[in-house]
């Protein structure tokens, strides 16, 4: 298992979808969540050719410097390793964890999408450093369509060891129910990066984790 | 740069896209196309979900055992290492040849899509160890818009001194044209793929390839 500072996966993870971005460029969205607080930047694009994600993603590791504070790519892990960027999100379609973790990132995050606690078992026995679990709550994003509830959070946070976050229309209304089922991390999309103000979206986000964890 | 049987990169290559295969399994293209005489086989697919893709190379890696045989994967780096794949084709939108050979494929086959003499060098040099020259006559998969002429394919061969490919629209009426060009390979998809006997389809474009190289 890679060293990982863990505070980086038990934050608020801004995921920057283009296609939410409304215009603005991924690296501005990336700033802004980060000065609110972010710890975890993942770069989701389903669409645009690999060369230009490249691009993007070169734009964005120069933003996301720090020690607390890392940047992960959905899905690509060529793009991630061309990046290097510091690992990758992994949905039950793309590619295997246990194969990605033995053949292509034996060191980088790896973290992968669950709706049941079978499949994090499975993500954590394969070598996963986190798993999410959602879609918790309608969402604007299409992804995630499978369905899961605060229930799903609690039995998932009570079979595996690694961290686990929160994912699917988490906003300032529910973020408290979600921390309360044991999520460790919370993942948004449109609650930042579509915001008017993503740096004080991910502020008032974040500062709800970090009084919850400092309560826990 | 890596040690190929350069006679792979001086053969047939068969591009299987499932969305031309007309319903049959990409593996059964593949054993057609290799019982013709293809010496590589490369898996193009845009569209499904990447755990997918690997199931199916992981097919095509069965089917594609010998000597003189490889199966390459394009675009997708990722998928190529996880299937323990013999190597990728990129695009001129993909990503960058210097960079995959540098940090993820030291050891594969590299091909890259070039339209002219200027990225023909250039992929070259970022050490791919063939590229292709396309898209040269009307062909029925949308891909490769740009075109390309016979004169390309001569410019380029006489610019570089890795393996020239061929792609675009090549048949058994003009495939004799596009060797007396200088092609090394000629890589097609349709005419074997969509072929109502991609086996036969396979073994007269090998033969001409085959009577052109003993005749140079």
């Amino acid at each position: 298992m890679p060293t990982i500072n863990s505070s980086v996966l038990r934050g608020l993870c801004v995921i920057i979808d283009p296609e939410v971005a409304g215009g603005r460029s991924e690296e501005e969205i990336a700033r802004l969540a980060i000065e609110g607080g972010a710890t975890l930047i993942q770069l989701r694009d389903k669409r645009r050719e690999k060369g230009l994600q490249l691009e993007v993603a070169e734009r964005l590791m120069r933003v996301c410097v720090g020690p607390n504070l890392r940047l992960i790519i959905n899905d690509h892990v060529d793009l991630a390793l061309a990046a290097r960027a510091d690992g990758v999100h992994l949905g039950q379609k793309d590619l295997p964890v246990a194969i990605v973790r033995r053949r292509l990132m034996r060191q980088g995050i790896i973290g992968c999408s669950t709706n049941n606690v079978e499949e994090a078992l499975r993500a954590q026995a394969d070598g996963a450093d986190y798993v999410s679990v959602g879609r918790l709550f309608p969402t604007t994003s299409k992804e995630n369509i499978r369905p899961a509830t605060l229930e799903t959070v609690r039995a998932v946070k009570a079979a595996v060891s690694i961290p686990v976050a929160a994912i699917g229309g988490i906003t300032e209304e529910n973020i408290d129910a979600v921390l309360a089922a044991g999520a460790d991390m919370v993942c948004v999309i449109a609650a930042v990066v579509a915001a008017a103000d993503p740096r004080e979206a991910a502020r008032r986000l974040s500062a709800r984790i970090a009084a919850h964890q400092a309560g826990r």
